[in-house]
């Protein structure tokens, strides 16, 4: 009807052509009273026309920050894939959720297919996986894998009826494992970390040291996280060794690959990864470096025991009837803690398909060396030093005074985000003060975006 | 570009229009081999053209279930509502993410004024609450925020170092509860499944009895789980009952209302959830009887005390920086267990602006008129008997010969789906083999339509 169509065009012109337009701002800054103001939240008896839902919808729009602008840093996605858009409106439309091959044919089987494929692309023989609302989950669904084939009788007795059990992570790992130890009734303390280089990845003796205290305080240790791309940083943690310590000690090995995964995409950088093959598990979300629409989060598992399925079955008999008339193994919801799931393997299925695997290696390629680009300009700016990490991005700060320097990026930060021109996240971390995370991703990204970048920091922090 | 205009017009013809006419079929069968053949899932090195990736578009689109088409009663969510589906084009085509104001300032405020807004039609002076990714999460929270309110050491400590806590809930509840236990270290056997009567609805007595047993055999009770609507039967259990047993033993209380909490919108029907005021914490999809896309769950709290971002916080030092220039309590994200969150209040939000609250509880009041009159015509079809539950639907089966009713069902399902004429679920329940299970929920369903689905399951049994 006339309401739909005049929506479409609408979100084509406002979210998706001015949304990436790099002559427009990122984001046109309100603060929350003068928001609300603005959008007028309240719910109320009646409704409202079409026309003015047309105008709420391009309020929301223009108030919103845009991620997909070029200038847009501020988190470890950026830019539109207009396949996988596609593939969202698609599956927003239809309404399918991934429990049964039934109410899910097409999705169930395009998931599938693209499990296999990331599976080959980790360099496992057999596997299995699923899609997931987020990293967090997939680093959940690791844990609980491996408590689960350690302890199988966790699942029916609960945890008061073990061992203390014990996690690794190194430092600079993602805030989940903490919160899935807090969720999984394993309790944060057990989270034992393991510190880091430098440069931010784990250091393997120090792995090794934790695993034997840990045990000498009676405790059993039954998984290690390793982080392929570091949240602040961009460290790829050793694989291949801390694969050797998982071995001599039988521990689950874990891969968070949440953000670096995309590397193994690239024959060029998939060294990085080294000994991916020998992990257990790897959590790799395509919404961050292969651009897919969010959420695209993928949890895959070297298993050909039904572990998944076992572990997570509850097996309700009104879904997974048992009489049913084709195959039972397309029924997958049971290897799901969630009920409905939407199909996110859509969004990633339908750009690889439209770009192929080659294009999706040298967008991974050439957002590695926008960021040797960005290290390489950003160390002749004066007084704005860089540092290449992994790959994920630079940390930009300021090393002239270190007690300035802590107020130098939240005003910064304040500065642009009111002018609207770009968005970048700013912290401390370790011994330094607050600096400016650069993420760098979308292929449209351009030598010119860099130089904005490092221009924009200068200009509005000049007279700090 | 040419590509996105072409697509969104295939979308509203295909995925729209197509999909939830009623002359259309419901779906259009293939089992997996046919199905794969079909659609060509390999990923390859090369791309493919923008035409060729239209067709596969389109493909999916055909071979999917309509799953808002007027026929499709298969799971506890139906139908198409516009306004839901465009706020759901615009989140896609933004990708936002709710963890800070600064990135998603829009969908934060809009969050916090649906929230509000369903907090105060559940009966409660303050409240929280967060969109969560689905049903289950919702009621995996109430069991974390019970045991951390009671055990808050038990984020750190883990649940080895605590007493094994029991959680109890009806033999009808959804299976969420118990993964949500394995998941948490709780343990399966540690819910104690409460009795239903015959219409399905917990029996207080029988609770109380449990929590003795639990409590003499040195266990430790927490939380008790109510249903309001059950997953098979649309059963609401006796919620102030349960809350005087709650109080007595000072467990908290939680309602897993997320296929029936549309009811508290309706005037006429809310009295099956009275008591509602008296929970600790409920769970409600407004993506079930009220139509908004997928997906959208609800988890609220009765809480002033900050405890969903106590229990659940990790305070990323990346994203939560405290020297922000904004009020840091609009970033939400340490309430929530997942890092990237999609913006679902938006789907809610726009289409309650545009219909406004009366019209959403005529919707309700109307689906659970077609249930009656759905009761009322099945029990005149001779052979068909069917029965009316709380408010959910029917169970409508044959009580002729209970040992060839077992296959009836399933025979008939294959045929429905074969010829993609109408899809309803079967199960089995209790001492009652195989029969169907009528889930009604969309306004535009009519008299019509119910005469089709009686008419259309005999039709299909007659020769059986």
């Amino acid at each position: 009807d006339v309401f739909l169509q005049r929506s479409m065009s609408m979100i084509l012109e406002e979210a998706v052509k001015k949304a990436t337009d790099v002559r427009q701002k990122v984001c046109e800054w309100r603060s929350p009273e003068e928001l609300k103001e603005l959008l007028d939240l309240e719910l109320r008896d009646g409704g409202e026309s079409e026309a003015q839902i047309l105008e709420r919808c391009r309020d929301a729009i223009r108030y919103s920050v845009k991620t997909t602008h070029p200038h847009f840093f501020n988190q470890l996605y950026a830019g539109l894939e207009p396949y996988s858009m596609v593939a969202s409106f698609i599956t927003d439309a239809l309404k399918p959720s991934l429990y049964t091959y039934e109410v899910s044919p097409v999705f169930t089987l395009m998931e599938d297919a693209v499990l296999r494929k990331m599976v080959q692309i980790v360099g496992w023989e057999e596997g299995d996986g699923i899609f997931n609302a987020g990293g967090s989950m997939s680093n959940m669904y690791a844990m609980n894998l491996a408590r689960y084939r350690d302890f199988p009788e966790i699942k029916e007795l609960g945890n008061s009826a073990a061992a203390r059990l014990v996690v690794f992570t190194s430092q600079e790992c993602h805030y989940s494992i903490s919160k899935a130890a807090a969720l999984m009734g394993i309790g944060t303390k057990n989270v034992f970390v393991v510190p880091s280089d430098k440069r931010g990845k784990m250091i393997p003796s120090a792995l090794e040291e934790q695993i034997k205290s840990a045990k000498s305080e009676g405790a059993v240790p039954f998984i290690v996280n390793a982080t392929a791309g570091t949240t602040v940083l961009g460290a790829f943690d050793p694989i291949d060794e801390i694969a050797d310590i998982c071995e001599k000690y039988k521990l689950w090995l874990h891969v968070d690959a949440c953000w670096g995964g995309a590397v193994l995409m690239s024959k060029k950088h998939r060294h990085l990864m080294k000994g991916i093959q020998r992990a257990n598990s790897v959590a790799w979300n395509p919404h961050k470096m292969l651009m897919a629409c969010l959420q695209c989060s993928v949890f895959l598992i070297r298993d050909k025991t039904r572990l998944l399925q076992r572990c997570h079955s509850a097996r309700a008999s009104y879904l997974f009837q048992q009489d049913k008339f084709y195959d039972l193994s397309y029924d997958t919801g049971d290897k799901s803690v969630q009920c409905s799931r939407k199909p996110d393997a859509f969004k990633f299925w339908l750009m690889w398909k439209a770009l192929g695997t080659r294009e999706l290696e040298q967008r991974v390629d050439r957002a590695l060396a926008i960021v040797v680009l960005l290290a390489d300009v950003g160390n002749l700016i004066n007084g704005i030093k860089s540092a290449k990490h992994g790959c994920s991005g630079c940390g930009i700060y300021d090393e002239r005074n270190r007690t300035l320097k802590k107020h130098v990026a939240p005003v910064i930060k304040e500065r642009m985000m009111k002018k609207g021109s770009m968005m970048v996240g700013y912290q401390p971390h370790g011994g330094k003060a607050n600096f400016f995370r650069m993420v760098v991703i979308s292929p449209q990204v351009s030598r010119q975006d860099m130089d904005f970048v490092l221009d924009e920091i200068h200009s509005l922090g000049m007279d700090l």
